[in-house]
C-alpha cells in the first residue's frame, strides 16, 4: 500500500473560524472534510435580528455546501460528532460513520451557560443558533398575544414584562430592539392592551453595560438604552429564574419572558481531546493554536483559550476569522515541512448596536456613540453580510424597516406559537 | 341593562375566507373578534415554495394584526378554539377565555387526511401550514445530507428516492420543483453522491394528474412532468406507507422521503356545530352560506360544502375569498333587517404550475400549457402576493432564483435537521 499523498484534514464546525480556515486552503492539494451539526453557516452578529423578527432566518444564513460548491477539495457533511479518537486519528459521527484525518481542526465554538443553574435553561433561552432565534421570536411575540387574550391584570402585566439577563452585546441588542418593538412596531396593532406600556429590564451583575468598552462608552450606552425606554439594573446578580419570572436583590419580578445573554461556555467537544481545559471549558492552545502535545490538532474560534499580553482574545467574529486563517497558514507550513508560527490577534476595534440609531464604536483611536456610531455599525454589517449573502433583499428589508418601523418576519412557528401557554 | 347596539361578530380562522370577510366589513358599526391559531395569514398558493426552500416563510406570511392594524373595529386574538357553545352564543378558547358573539363565521379550512390510515402521517407529512412547510423542507434537504454521509448503497438509494402521493396541484408542484432541485440547484454541491441521480415519483390513484383540468391539459401536464425528470405513476393507489417507503401495486419502493398530497378533510371544528357533515367533514351550508337552522352562524372557505350546478365548489383561494365577501354582504343585510342572498361562485379559471417554465392554465375559453402558461401563472401570483405583502424582496428572490437556479432558503431547522436519522 502506498500512502495517500494528499493529506486529509477534518474540520469540525462551519462557523467563522472553521469556514475561514477551509476557504484559505482552497488552492491546496488536500482532502478536506467539513463537518457541522447544521447544514448552514450563520452570520452570528445579526442573529438578534432574526430573534426580534427583523430578518428572516435565510437572510443571515446559507448552506455550507452552497458556499463551498466551487471548492472541489472540500466535502461537507452535516452530522453530529460523537467522539474524537486521537489514537486512531478518526472522528466518529453519531450515525456511525467514521472520518479519518491526518490533521484536525476543532472549531465548534461556544454555547450559553447558566453558571451551574441548568434548571434556568427552560425558562430563559439563550441565543446562539437559528433554532434559538426562532424560539425567542415565538416567546417575545407570543407574550404580547397572551397579554391581549387574558382578562387577568396581573397576568397581563407579567406578559408585558421582559427581563434580559446579561448586558454584553447580545443583551444590549435584544433590550434595545425589544423596546423599539413595543414602542413603535406594535404600537397600533392591539385593542385590549397598550404595547407601549411593556417593561423591558436589562439585568446585569457587573457594574456596567458592554464591559468590553471603556467605562465612558459603557455609560453612554446605558444612557441610550434608558432613552429607548429600557430599565437598566446594574450590580444586580440574578438569584433565581423560574416560570414566574426572576428574582434580583431578593425582589421578585413577574416576567413571562426571560432571555439569557449572560454566560457562555465552550462547546463540550473540547473535553473529548483529553487535555486540561480552562474554567469555561475552552482549550488552552499552544502559541501556534495547536493542542499542546498534539501538533496535528488545532483549535480556533471561541473554543480556543488564547491569552495575549495578559488579556484573553475576545470571542468575536474577527478573532475567529483571524484564528481560522492562521490555522490554515500553519497547516500549509506543516505540509511543506516548515515551522508553524505563533498566532497574534489584530484588534480592529469593537462595535455594539443598542437600538434604532444608537450604538457605540471603538476603532483604533476613534470613539463614536449615537447616530454616527450606528451608521458605522450598519455600514460594517451590511458590508460583511452582503459579501456573504450576495443578496440585495436583506438591504431592502432593512431600508423598509427603517422608514416604517415594520419588522418583516413576525411569524410565530411551532409549539411556542399556539396553545394555551402562549410561550 | 340596555343591549349593546353594536353587533358582535366572532370570526374563527384568518385564511382567505375569514380575512376577506373581515376586511369587507371595515366600515360597519360592528365589533369583530378574529381568532386564529397562528399569528399570521399565509399566502397558501406559494406554500410549496417555502417547503422547497425557494422562499423564506416570512415572504409569504404576515401577522393578522399587522394586516388589520388600521381596521379599528377588529380585535385579533391568537388562540385555539376549544368549543362553540351555540346555546350560550360563546366561543371558548383552550386557555379558558370566552368570547361572546351575536353572529359567528367559521372559516377554519381543511387539513390533510390519510383515508383512515393515520399511522401514515408520521412517515408522509402533508403541506397545509408553515410548520408543515418547514418540516418538509428539513426532510427533503436532510435526505440529500444523509445520502452524502452514508456508505451503504441501498441506504443511499433510498435517501435519493422521493415519493409524492397525490397528483393534484400540490403534488404536481412538489414533484416538479423537487426534480428541478435535484437536477440543477444541488448539481455541483455534493462530492460523494450525484444529486441528479435522485428519483422523484409522483404516485396517483386516479387515471390522470391535475383532475380539475380537462383531460388533454392533464396529459400535457404529465408530459411536462416527465420532461422535468419525474416518474409519474397513474392508477397506482398507495397500499402502505412506513419508515422504509411506500408500497404500490404490491411493489415496495424504498424511499426515505414520502410526502402526502392526496387527501384533505375539513377542520374538526365543523363537528362542534352539531349539524350533519358531509363525508369529508365539511358543513353542508344553506344557499346563503349560513348553517341550516342557525341563521346567526355562517361557514365559508374549505370548511363549507357548496354544491352548484351539481358540482362542488372547489377548495381554492378564489372560492374562499368569494365566500368570505359573500358572508360579509349577508351579515350587513342581517344587521339592516334585510334578506340574505344565495351565494354563487364565479369561476375565473384555474392555474397550476408544474416546475420551471411549465404550467397549465384554464381561463374562460383560454387554454395554455408550457412557457406561456408559466408566465401567466407567475404574473398572477406575483400580483396577488405583492398586493398582500407589499414587498419587493420576494420579487428579487424569484428573479435571482430564475437566473441562477439558486434557492435562497435552504436552511434546515429543528429536530428534522441534525441527528442520526437525518429526517
Amino acid at each position: 500500500m502506498t500512502p495517500n499523498p494528499r493529506p486529509r484534514l477534518v474540520v469540525i464546525g462551519g462557523g467563522f473560524a472553521g469556514l475561514w480556515a477551509v476557504r484559505a486552503l482552497a488552492r491546496e492539494a488536500v482532502d478536506i472534510v467539513l463537518i457541522d451539526r447544521c447544514n448552514h453557516h450563520q452570520f452570528q452578529p445579526l442573529l438578534y435580528q432574526v430573534a426580534t423578527a427583523g430578518l428572516s432566518a435565510p437572510a443571515i444564513a446559507a448552506p455550507l455546501r452552497h458556499i463551498l460548491r466551487r471548492q472541489r477539495n472540500v466535502t461537507v457533511l452535516m452530522g453530529e460528532v460523537a467522539t474524537i479518537d486521537r489514537a486512531a486519528k478518526v472522528v466518529r459521527l453519531a450515525d456511525g460513520s467514521v472520518e479519518r484525518y491526518d490533521q484536525l481542526l476543532l472549531a465548534t465554538g461556544a454555547t450559553h451557560a447558566y453558571f451551574g443553574h441548568d434548571e434556568w435553561a427552560e425558562h430563559a433561552p439563550g441565543l446562539k443558533t437559528l433554532d434559538d432565534a426562532m424560539q425567542i421570536r415565538a416567546r417575545l411575540l407570543g407574550a404580547f398575544e397572551r397579554a391581549e387574550r387574558t382578562d387577568d391584570p396581573a397576568e397581563r402585566a407579567a406578559c408585558l414584562t421582559f427581563a434580559i439577563v446579561g448586558a454584553g452585546p447580545t443583551g444590549v441588542e435584544l433590550a434595545g430592539t425589544l423596546a423599539e418593538i413595543a414602542r413603535h412596531t406594535l404600537r397600533s396593532e392591539f385593542r385590549r392592551i397598550d404595547p407601549t406600556q411593556a417593561r423591558v429590564l436589562l439585568i446585569e451583575a457587573g457594574p456596567r453595560v458592554l464591559p468590553a468598552f471603556e467605562p465612558y462608552l459603557s455609560e453612554r450606552a446605558r444612557e441610550q438604552l434608558v432613552q429607548l425606554g429600557v430599565d437598566v439594573r446594574l450590580g444586580a446578580p440574578v438569584e433565581r429564574i423560574d416560570s414566574e419570572g426572576v428574582v434580583i436583590g431578593g425582589q421578585r419580578i413577574a416576567a413571562r419572558t426571560v432571555l439569557w445573554a449572560a454566560g457562555v461556555a465552550a462547546s463540550p467537544l473540547g473535553a473529548g481531546l483529553g487535555v486540561p481545559l480552562d474554567r469555561a471549558g475552552r482549550v488552552p492552545v499552544a502559541p501556534d493554536l495547536s493542542v499542546p502535545g498534539a501538533p496535528e490538532i488545532f483549535v480556533a474560534g471561541d473554543l480556543a483559550a488564547v491569552i495575549q499580553d495578559g488579556q484573553p482574545v475576545p470571542g468575536t467574529a474577527p478573532a475567529a476569522k483571524q484564528m481560522g486563517r492562521h490555522v490554515a497558514a500553519n497547516l500549509r507550513a506543516l505540509w511543506r515541512g516548515q515551522a508553524t508560527r505563533p498566532f497574534r490577534f489584530q484588534d480592529v476595534g469593537a462595535l455594539a448596536t443598542i437600538g434604532r440609531m444608537a450604538a457605540v464604536v471603538r476603532m483604533g483611536p476613534l470613539r463614536l456613540t449615537g447616530l454616527p456610531a450606528w451608521w458605522l455599525w450598519l455600514a460594517a454589517h451590511v458590508y460583511f453580510l452582503i459579501g456573504f449573502r450576495n443578496r440585495l433583499s436583506v438591504l431592502l428589508d432593512w431600508a423598509w424597516a427603517y422608514w416604517t418601523y415594520a419588522r418583516s418576519s413576525r411569524i410565530i412557528f411551532g409549539p411556542g406559537g399556539a396553545g394555551s401557554e402562549g410561550r
